[in-house]
């Protein structure tokens, strides 16, 4: 699941499906854009550089909503 | 508006309330983190370099609500 960016997408595949919560330093969201037709979330995990998460797993839209969820309530 | 490292946040202040969407060429959503506290929207224009997005305005949270909508029915 490495970072390659193929074609104009960052990701070259779909990603892990989850990651380490107490591990992640920064989670980015690259909505889909006219270079990468894809949602694509990249994730800095502590000590351990950038992965792909899966959109689609149950994992990123549960810990993504969440996020997203308090910052839509403020 | 310039993009201007504060500390460990990439957004100087709050950002722009709207841009012109037709010249968007990518969203990033930055969830908050250790490393900045707030929640942090970049977008990258055709031809204008990245700006801030405000992530309160109604502006964003339509047009960034939208696009997760359709993420999540996928």
């Amino acid at each position: 699941h490495s970072l390659d960016v193929k074609g104009r997408c960052i990701c070259a595949d779909k990603g892990v499906n989850k990651v380490s919560r107490k591990a992640i330093e920064k989670v980015e969201i690259i909505l889909p854009s006219p270079s990468c037709k894809r949602l694509e979330i990249v994730v800095t995990m502590r000590g351990a550089g950038q992965k792909c998460l899966n959109p689609g797993s149950r994992f990123t839209k549960k810990y993504i909503l969440t996020c997203l969820k308090n910052w839509r309530l403020n």
